[in-house]
């Protein structure tokens, strides 16, 4: 096995530069628990506010030394969850989607890190304004939520800031990171780690429905798009300025471009969504992954994904290393 | 100075793997002469059609040995501008968006290398199936026209479709590659090279208004937007798929999502358009850059681009290797 010595794993005390994303649904306490043991840190998804779900994802986590993520405009409609959270002593707290400013005086204070997710510049400059421990510059391939900048020039973009601004703040990659290549390029790029979504999403310990996990397998990377339709159809009130990204399928072929009539038959098509979700079924639902699906082809257990990541990366730098010199 | 020396580099003889973008208007033969002669493989614009611009272009590029790329469903409306410049023996031509078939026959009997740029995975296999040399996997952070592929989850699933089904096809990567760091992300990501524009858009030789080049140096990645505004504005019958990343600034602010308006009311705004664009107006018509704007801050010449890009990505690499060892 090959080691990748970061900022993040020294500061983190990990084992691999990798951390999980905290999907709202899809990530629970057992794939957290399992990133987390296999050298990485797992992030439990805190989701839309259903504290006894995340009571339970924490038992499942048993005492393994994970973090939690929040949607930031959601937690401020019941901010109780995150004192909730805390008495379990998390070793992080992500926010993403919102200004962090009234959490992070009590995430610090519970001695958990502050993780800002970003998603823009403005959004990084709120993220140093409020003394982050980690930036997250999440590019538009991610799946689920997420804006417009793609990864390979926001990323550079942030660790100059970030090296100008807050050199001691650490800097993740995230959107579109499957494999080792990914996890290299991110190291390149100047990241000093990756948040990781959609390909542990398609793990074992994903709480996905077998459904939506054979469709992944079926789906390329041209297979996605940015949409508003899920939320539309939830009723999800997402604010402006962020869409998501969910598989091509005919829930999207028939609503996408059809933002007002679906709203207009949202009586209808709001529990026709939830049914075919829980029913995993993969056409007429939102199914939630990113253009890495063009990267995966097996739903393997998260340990064996995180620790491939890793060795490939290792291996694919240590490969590319040249030393320089002198040429005519 | 470093090497990086990779298939592309022995295929191509080249000293250094980075390939300019044949950007319409503004890559002349003088940037492309420039390009080659600092050791990679500059590319002139073919644009849309105008022969007499393209022959000067050659007589600028003095004899270097450099490329042309061609706008393919334009290039069908006047295929005898293919002929005429393959009397000048280019060492390579692109073909972008549109079908590739009618004219690689032409290209490789004129001993030429054939390069295909591609936007998903049906442009791959179209290039794969006409035998290119050179497959460009470009994402959507480039500048001017792409499609909505990032270049991080791009680049390698085009790598393992190559690798599968056309293992001596050479991949560059497109899309954001600016600095050093977008050059080792994009080896460590599978490519043998890059293609870059933004970038080189960004250089004393490129045929850029002033005024647009300042405007790059006051712009972050944030401040472009994929649209059709441009080419509405000045009737370019552009195919359904594409669209055009360009600066964010009062034209766009005015018409993007107002296309049917724009459309109404192009006698006026066509010219209007035009002009501002031949006096170098950053605002009122498209400024044709991409999200590597927040990663560049001075027009330099293109030697010196090319080769701190080499560079910068050798020793980014040397540094970030790291050797496979045992670990408890």
């Amino acid at each position: 096995m090959a080691t990748l010595s970061t900022r993040l794993t020294k500061v983190l005390g990990l084992r691999h530069p990798v951390v999980s994303a905290p999907m709202a649904f899809a990530a629970g306490g057992a794939l957290a628990a399992a990133v987390s043991r296999a050298g990485g840190l797992g992030l439990i998804g805190g989701g839309y506010g259903d504290a006894s779900w995340l009571e339970e994802q924490f038992e499942a986590a048993a005492g393994a030394r994970v973090g939690v993520g929040f949607i930031t405009w959601s937690l401020r409609k019941s901010p109780s969850m995150l004192t909730d959270v805390l008495a379990h002593r998390p070793a992080a707290v992500m926010l993403s989607f919102g200004d962090p400013r009234p959490f992070v005086d009590e995430i610090r204070a519970a001695g958990a890190r502050v993780i800002c997710q970003c998603q823009d510049m403005d959004h990084v400059m709120d993220a140093v304004d409020v003394g982050a421990d980690v930036v997250v510059a999440q590019g538009s391939e991610a799946g689920g939520h997420g804006a417009l900048r793609g990864t390979l020039t926001f990323v550079p973009e942030v660790a100059d800031h970030l090296a100008a601004h807050a050199p001691d703040t650490l800097l993740l990659a995230a959107g579109g990171i499957a494999d080792g290549r990914g996890l290299a390029a991110a190291l390149a790029l100047g990241a000093d780690g990756v948040l990781v979504g959609t390909r542990l999403w398609a793990s074992r310990e994903a709480l996905v429905h077998d459904g939506h996990h054979r469709a992944i397998l079926e789906t390329d990377g041209d297979g996605t798009l940015r949409t508003a339709v899920a939320d539309i159809a939830r009723q999800i009130p997402w604010p402006r300025g962020f869409s998501a990204r969910i598989r091509r399928n005919a829930f999207t072929d028939r609503w996408h471009g059809r933002e007002a009539e679906l709203e207009r038959q949202v009586a209808v098509e709001g529990p026709r969504y939830r049914q075919a979700f829980t029913a995993g079924d993969p056409e007429n639902t939102g199914v939630w992954f990113g253009e890495a699906a063009g990267l995966i082809d097996s739903i393997e257990p998260a340990a064996r994904i995180v620790e491939r990541m890793a060795d490939e990366a290792a291996a694919r730098l240590a490969g590319l290393g040249v030393e320089p010199n002198v040429t005519i």
